[in-house]
């Protein structure tokens, strides 16, 4: 096998009470990669379809992260990869992590896996860190791994794979606007009052014994962000309005999606997760802002050879 | 059946990174309590045995979460209620939880069951007020329902019952000094960085998936508490010297049980158990302070009827 072409998953992080930890893998949004051994060592990224994205390797999420696997390795093998994008960058949903994560799944399998998707997490996250600054992982592990992740730690790097009732779905939409990074940073306060980060880790608690004990009903009075989302929600127009449109419908919870501008919801069910989507879509009707909506399954497997 | 004798057990909260939400419940130290229905309405404590507390019914906590519960039933039945500490008051086990537990518990023995122990939690708590001013659940909980809980929500009142793993021991030690509740709650910053409260969130996301997932590594990679540890420590004397001396001889985690003074280890297994208390003994041994050293497994059934 020189050639292999992989799915490479959309993700939410910062699941509401879970800024900065939990993440969580979508079945019905990607990017694929088209990964082939060559000669020649080194990466080089030949082709970028679907986002105007640097092709340099220095100055791409995929072309770095395989660089610090391939570096950690001390291999002088060569790889060429083919990115065509179905994640639209700067939407909240971890495009630079699916590509960091699909590089480092598809030179790993061409080598013949030398590490576990475990392992590959670090790499991927070394490849967010030209995207964002920090090598953070709560995108590339779910992205990885599949289902709810939580990084426990980033240095080191700790991360659990966290179980996921099978009914759970998410609605996830995309308001095209843009949010710079420097404004979502911006508006995080650098202290929190103590008693509002009690009721945070009492949250982030009770999410993860709902996810592992299937129980729908604490999973929803669980989801709830008392510290970042009143700050970052004022950067995404209708966000409130959104957000009661889906509640209204029935979703667990609703939040915003990374540092956004992306929405996510969170139902039991297929039926409620289009109810959901169609209550959602109906209250951005009067916003003129162009929007994707997104019904997903969670994705159990990640990042896969397709 | 008029009389009922009840085991009331001691209990550990603030566990490591769960400050003010996770408590676990003890086996090997507790109360007796003897609960007698009687023709006289009302509630009326005949003895406390052990420690010197209030006999006034609205100045014990016995008395007030009994009161509590008759109250919500709207009842004029009356009890005699005996105490017979086993739990010194003041030592951060759940002196005051126990009584408060018993109390309710055996009342509702005695009327036939109105309420499930899950509902109990919320009297149990009204009597915790007396106590310290504040309805919290984080004793209490444990103290009725046995193994670890998580207070999601103090209120509306909002816990869960989580799984223990079935090596789970615990030591603690309690030096015979007063730590004051105004002093061990002067020390606490009112606000905290947002930094340390992720990595706070994300351990106990983790020690949660831990206790589902009977992993004990985990478990002691999440017994971490960067907020109020490193403030309230201070107040107990040698409690650097003996949390380095559990975690030589092999603890998973240990920290300060409730506000202190007491300490609290948790161990894989009964010879660890035993090994732990006996290095946390050899290392206060310098310190002219006289002290108690229990070794319990984790009591997974709560208040019972003896």
């Amino acid at each position: 096998m020189d050639t292999v072409r992989v799915f490479c998953p959309a993700t939410i992080a910062n699941i509401s009470c879970g800024f900065d930890v939990l993440g969580l893998c979508l079945d019905a949004v990607g990017d694929e990669m088209i990964i082939k051994k060559v000669d020649r060592p080194g990466v080089v990224i030949t082709k970028i379809t679907g986002q105007d994205l640097p092709l340099e390797t220095e100055k791409n999420v995929a072309g770095v992260a395989a660089l610090a696997m391939l570096n950690a390795l001390k291999s002088d093998a060569g790889f060429e990869i083919e990115i065509h994008k179905g994640i639209k960058a700067g939407s909240g949903i971890g495009s630079s992590a699916a590509s960091a994560a699909g590089a480092v799944f598809g030179i790993n399998k061409l080598l013949n896996e030398p590490f576990t998707k475990a392992e590959l997490v670090a790499f991927a996250a070394e490849g967010e860190k030209i995207a964002s600054g920090v090598a953070h992982a709560d995108n590339v592990a779910p992205a990885l791994l599949g289902g709810f992740t939580l990084v426990r730690s980033c240095d080191p790097l700790d991360v659990i794979a966290i179980p996921v009732p099978d009914e759970l779905m998410a609605v996830v939409i995309h308001p095209q606007i843009e949010v710079r990074t420097e404004d979502s940073r911006a508006v995080l306060k650098e202290n929190i009052p103590l008693k509002k980060a009690i009721v945070q880790w009492g949250n982030v608690g009770a999410l993860v014994a709902a996810l592992y004990s299937n129980d729908y009903e604490l999973l929803s009075r669980s989801l709830h962000d008392e510290i970042v989302e009143p700050h970052r929600s004022i950067l995404i127009p209708g966000f409130d309005k959104l957000k009661k449109a889906a509640l209204k419908a029935g979703a667990l919870g609703c939040g915003i999606s990374g540092s956004g501008p992306s929405i996510f919801a969170l139902t039991k069910g297929e039926t409620n997760a289009k109810e959901v989507a169609s209550a959602m879509k109906n209250a951005y009707a009067d916003f003129d802002i162009q929007h994707d909506i997104h019904i997903s399954k969670i994705n159990t497997k990640g990042t896969v050879v397709i």
